[in-house]
């Protein structure tokens, strides 16, 4: 059981229904964009969260790299593949990145006891 | 009544006081132009706010996200107007804004709330 | 005349069409959401063009500030009010934003030029 | 023949070799930190540049854009596969991407043509 | 006696700790080159930690701002001295830099009371 | 002689003339403060371009990175002292920066020239 895991859904999902509610059309067809650009294609689905989780690491977003790590997760992403995508970020981002590499990687080992702990 | 509006204005006051206090001239000036930035001018204090709340989401900076909702709060501007500029940050910096989205719009709804309240 | 403001638009014209024949359906996707974003809603053309340009110039991208220079030179943005959205650019974004306000009003007078050769 | 993609490496070897000749350890090792992160690991190569060609496209950075474009091709990544890369940048760094969007798929027709004028 | 201080360092220990074990070898020569950067050469360690700081603020990440403060804290640099480098971050980073600059100043307070308790 | 040194200071002192007679005081305001950041205090001048220059070469702003390298060389900054700065600005940066590097020395290199011709 990791509550960091579950509040992190837990506020997503709450305030994803309250910002789609709005009815902002801009806004629901974004979100829409952003469902669709991860679905299977010429790139299958672990790829394409790979390249998801790279992005978000440069571009440092915390909440983001939670989100595409545990992404990659059920779509089989192994630890030293992990790395690898990690090693990607951080000479292309630079040392700043270490911070958030910290925060995805101690995300990574909640979600991997956790899935033990379920099982 | 709402803790995380209070105690991040009584952070930020209490931090800015300290700053100044520091004495260093060009920070002290840099602040004076921070100010006079959002005087009304050809453009009215509303629309310099929109612009100050679009800056801070593209750039993803909640404190600064949660300064320019309060400002655009008390300058009349409605929850529909809001996803509007919201939508702008969206489009122009992608779902990279989305976790920022998330809490601005939460602070947005403490700040309605705790305004009801105080009514 | 002026070259750089009709090579700059013949450019984005040819890639586009590109791009959009490339037939990704999230892509195309993307560019309708980024058309809607700017169409009139609770806010007009002009004060969303005028945030769609602040968060080009704090995100420093100098084809998307002239994109925007443009559009609120169509919706009559004066000079006086776009120099006030510089403030807020230049404020937010700091001294690295001054390269891309030359950059930006260079546009803006060539733009300006070339109306009034037109006429 | 393509003067862009030619001039664009002939500058970036000749500053590459410029900069490692001024004999700065730090630089030197990270240039060397630089290459080891794309040898083929779990992931392949064709992975690792897709990963670097995202992370640079959402960071903007023409130059590492058309750098990693170079290595997918020579990696064997088709037209359709790049543009799914693509899609991912474009929605999580949003439309202030496009620009670089535009120069990239230019230079990669640019590198699709040379490549067929050398056959 | 500072928790937030004491809880950065133990947090940064045990998660560099296991980045570090998890023996992936671009990660570990990345983390060898970021030591070597600010090893004394032509310039100090003084001003190698002030560059550090600066950066670091202006791209506006805590805790590389409160490790490079720290560093500079060990090296002897006085606050007017401090206050001259966030002048720089605050200029050249805008007041999107502000929020930063405030936790910043509050890690340092803590670090010198700290200090003088130990004393 | 070096035109590309020329170029960007022609460029850069008419529109900074064009932008400062456009009369806002905000913006008018933060040129001030620009200045006065980099005037001599505790820290000397030399310092303080090298803390601009590190802080534009994170931000990657090649205009601003032009702009301190030349401050830094009237300042007496050597060129091993340059590359130093620039290993910081890279540790931290990551590889996004090295495009920049490679016109920030291209640039330098041309000043050393530009002075040789000069003597």
């Amino acid at each position: 059981m990791s509550s960091r895991v579950d509040d992190f859904q837990a506020f997503r999902k709450k305030m994803n229904d309250r910002i789609l509610g709005a009815d902002n059309r801009a806004i629901k067809r974004f979100f829409a964009v952003d469902t669709l650009t991860y679905e299977p294609g010429k790139l299958d689905v672990r790829t394409k969260e790979m390249l998801g989780l790279v992005a978000s690491m440069v571009l440092r977003c915390d909440d983001c790299v939670s989100y595409h790590i545990h992404q990659c997760v059920k779509a089989g992403v192994t630890d030293e593949e992990f790395f690898e995508v990690f090693s990607v970020a951080l000479t292309v981002g630079g040392s700043i990145v270490i911070p958030h590499l910290r925060r995805g990687v101690a995300f990574l080992d909640e979600l991997r006891e956790k899935k033990a702990d379920d099982e």
